[in-house]
């Protein structure tokens, strides 16, 4: 008899409920609701473009609408479904978006007295109201606790959780002293489903932790007191009150509430899972396991790779997070990516692409992909470098910008186009390597997300440059997959769940569609990559130093040879 | 009195009569004549991108038709105006555009056996099918005569004389022993005036003889037959037939001949100029003189300048050529130039703008060209190098390519269309200091050509970027102009003209226009000019191994300051 499984995935604009048969990862039905407040979700302030906060009350209703949406369509896809025979919820949020509570945890936007106060909302992932904040925490952490750094890739970004509270606390005093704590989004909703939001009794995540909070239990958890203390004084108080430990997604936040089973049409059996982050259940959703990659393709990318624990691991310079279990039992969880990917050719196509390619953003992107596919690697003559939004991994530095060069008289459209891709790649393989020469090795790639679904150029084009395979995932939301799957494990086998996440994809992940490297693009790249190479450390770095007089003409030559051969 | 001269201009597309008043440079009327053969006047072969011609009867129909025209309109334009008050007439012309005559001076393609003959026709300026004989011509003078390249910057170009010589000989033999001579076609125009086009009685020109076919009389005009035998045995026959003696265009070529004055309605005493290049007479319309800069801005640029040749003037590496009075009588004439300035921003344009700027390649024009001004220096945070077709001067590199740097997912056409004049701007000043590196004191810039006319963004952007004011030329047919004044010069004083060409120039060149800089701007462009030299060091030349961190993070401290003070 089939059991299934929901996965809730909470995006930046709208949330997705998906239903998933657990015993071959069949998705059954899926419900999105986009989030009511704000701009597409989203509340903003046009004073201060850092500004991104979210209204959790969005949350609550997307919970119920999804759900009860879902299961409806799911009753008339499946004869055989039916809403007792979900055994579990998994949850997957964006991150770092923290939001202080009250010692019930109810967010503070709920009182009355705060409602209309952006910062008692959720400090959304891409608010960089703290970026002062965040320098001050790399300083500080630099000079006094360098191990704190040294999981995270070496610099404290504004977008997580210590910047936040610090600025709130700069920004409304009055509100952070009522604040009795401060939880991750991911952490609250399946509090919130389990009915129970007290601070000190919430299974929060060892994701969030570790990759956002400086969480490590190397050190015993979150960072000290006294290093606390020097950024704000007297903020330690707050510590004790969100000293927490942490879990992995595979532990039971606890059992649906009776409140939520009656609103929902579910029984008060199904298994709330501990949340955690999109990227790393969409890791888990896509057939993550050791030696494999997966490379979450959008507007920017995550990548994301596990090592097992029981080996020692050395850090990884560059990247973004090491991190023990973050992404499952028995492994460290390491992430990268690449700050803007997608973004880059949507900035290109909607900015500098005449009519003459098409009259909306997707008819220009499918006559662009399909002149692009006619060009051979090195038919340019062009190069780039693919950090219009800085570079994420491996140089950590969002103080870089895009580079193109190579134009001629004659330079068309498509071949730029061609070119923002290939210089993806080569900063994907750049991430590549340099997970590989820290002695963890690849052995698979597997790629999801809308680009990797949408465009057989760039996957063909990362195959070639990468001289490896790309396989694709079979699931189109993999963070929900994921998310469910994690709802099943936390189950446990005997509520026909499973043991733990290994079992559980065996049967729910497949990838279904396979780009295999043409031997003879991938020489023309390696040839093309020693350049995009030179260019990144010289521009990049600040320990080569090198003569570019070869660039240009090792452009052209091997344009022409490329073009004598066609 | 007044009196009148006749600038006769042959472009590429079509050739010009321009009609002046000596006592002031007005200019009475003009008529323009597109030449009716191939496409716009150029024979192209499609099978070879490379090669461009030119039929010469359209330069015997476009003299007829123009100066016919002029005449016409100058009468109803201006009452005291009559055509036997006209007492000379100037000829200026592409080049190097040389063509195969036979002894009588006729163009072979003249004769039935050759009619359809590309290769009898004119080998127009930009004609590059001869590239494998100059790169033999320079590997050749670089090891045994480096004086010959010293003069002309150190590359032999496939567009120039004896490229062009070499190439016709290797391509159509039975033609090549058919022509008695080669002459550039601003040395056979005015024999055709004459009515004399025997090659041995031409007056060639100096400016064409020096900067094209590396004549100079340091060591005895042409090169020395031994080294063009070596080049192609047996050619050196042909050398005896065009060795000839240069003259300046102040001199008279001779009077116009009875069947060419009956023909136009003109005396047999108007006296016909020795023909020039149009960007060498332009320069001349433009009012060139000791320490004065002509910047002639079209798709690409031409610079020139003169140096007394009375006092010693060194080489200067880089810049195109210097030839003892190509320019006028007394003064060393210095040639330099970029190799596109107005087709990057038609490139930019045509290709890169979308419908949003305006439906046609003029609305986009103007509407970048406002938006552009409304951006401080510094406001892009972009940078660009020059290069999309090489750069002739100061690195004689056509193997250099197009670079931009500095784009975010934010970054705008019109950010871009301006970084790209800020980038041509940048190039003209590496030329200013090369120039004045070598002792030459620029002391006034005068601009004329299409660009200098038609956008004064671009021209306050020249002065605020080079420190130093712009002025326009009043002219906006310099080339013409020019030509006119050496046709009142070539009739001397006694026939009512002038003596000599700054008599001439004296009140027949007028700047009627001016840029000045704004200080501010151009300190912020002085700090910008040292990242354009870092990049122009380290890709153009292999004697810079500069790390480039900085660049980027330059730029964008740069921009934030500029953006944090408007």
């Amino acid at each position: 008899m089939s059991k299934y499984a929901i996965g809730l995935d909470f995006g930046t604009n709208s949330c997705r409920s998906l239903i998933v048969d657990i015993k071959n990862g069949k998705e059954i039905s899926t419900h999105v609701f986009n989030y009511p407040s704000g701009e597409s979700g989203v509340i903003v302030d046009h004073r201060d473009p850092n500004l991104a906060r979210q209204n959790p009350d969005d949350y609550l209703v997307g919970i119920e609408v999804t759900i009860k949406e879902a299961i409806k369509k799911a009753k008339s896809a499946n004869k055989k479904f039916s809403p007792d025979k979900i055994i579990g919820i998994g949850v997957d949020t964006t991150g770092s978006s923290p939001m202080p509570v009250d010692a019930e945890g109810t967010p503070l936007c709920f009182l009355k007295k705060f409602k209309k106060n952006p910062a008692a909302m959720v400090w959304l992932w891409k608010d960089h109201t703290s970026y002062a904040e965040a320098q001050k925490i790399t300083e500080l952490a630099a000079k006094e606790h360098p191990e704190y750094l040294a999981k995270i890739g070496g610099v404290y970004s504004s977008e997580w959780f210590w910047s936040k509270i610090l600025h709130c606390r700069k920004e409304d005093a009055e509100l952070f002293n009522s604040a009795y704590s401060f939880v991750e989004i991911c952490d609250w909703i399946p509090s919130v489903l389990v009915g129970n939001t007290k601070p000190e009794n919430l299974k929060r995540s060892i994701c969030a932790a570790g990759h956002k909070a400086m969480y490590n239990e190397q050190w015993g958890g979150l960072p000290e007191s006294n290093f606390l203390e020097k950024l704000s004084p007297g903020i330690s108080d707050l510590r004790k009150r969100i000293n927490y430990k942490a879990y992995t997604s595979e532990e039971r936040a606890g059992y649906l509430s009776k409140e939520w089973a009656d609103k929902l049409g579910l029984s008060t059996e199904v298994s709330i899972a501990v949340g955690a982050f999109d990227a790393h259940m969409g890791a888990v959703g896509a057939g993550i396991k050791e030696g494999t990659l997966i490379k979450i393709l959008g507007t920017s990318t995550c990548d994301i790779m596990i090592s097992p624990n029981n080996k020692k691991l050395t850090d990884i310079p560059g990247v973004c997070g090491i991190v023990n279990e973050s992404v499952m039992k028995g492994y460290f969880g390491i992430e990268a990516g690449q700050s803007a990917v997608g973004d880059i050719f949507l900035w290109f196509i909607n900015n500098l692409v005449p009519e003459k390619y098409g009259k909306t953003q997707d008819e220009k992107f499918l006559n662009l992909e399909k002149a692009a596919s006619k060009l051979k690697p090195g038919e340019t003559g062009l190069m780039a470098l693919d950090w219009n939004n800085g570079n994420r991994t491996i140089l950590v530095d969002v103080r870089l910008t895009g580079l193109l060069l190579g134009q001629t008289l004659h330079t068309q459209p498509p071949e730029i186009y061609r070119t923002l891709i290939e210089a993806t790649a080569f900063g994907a393989l750049r991430i590549i390597d340099r997970i590989e020469e820290n002695g963890v090795a690849i052995k698979e790639v597997i790629n999801c997300g809308g680009l990797a679904i949408k465009s057989p150029l760039i996957m063909q084009i990362y195959a070639d440059v990468t001289g490896r395979p790309m396989k694709i995932s079979r699931s189109e939301q993999t963070p929900a997959l994921g998310a469910a799957i994690f709802g099943a494990v936390s189950a446990g086998k005997e509520a026909s769940g499973f043991d733990n996440v290994e079992d559980a994809q065996k049967v729910m992940t497949v990838s279904n569609k396979i780009y295999k490297p043409v031997q003879k693009n991938y020489l023309i790249y390696k040839e093309l990559y020693a350049i995009y190479r030179q260019l990144h450390d010289n521009f990049g770095t600040k320990n080569s130093n090198e003569n570019m007089f070869n660039v240009m003409k090792d452009l052209l030559n091997i344009r022409d040879k490329v073009r004598l051969e066609k």
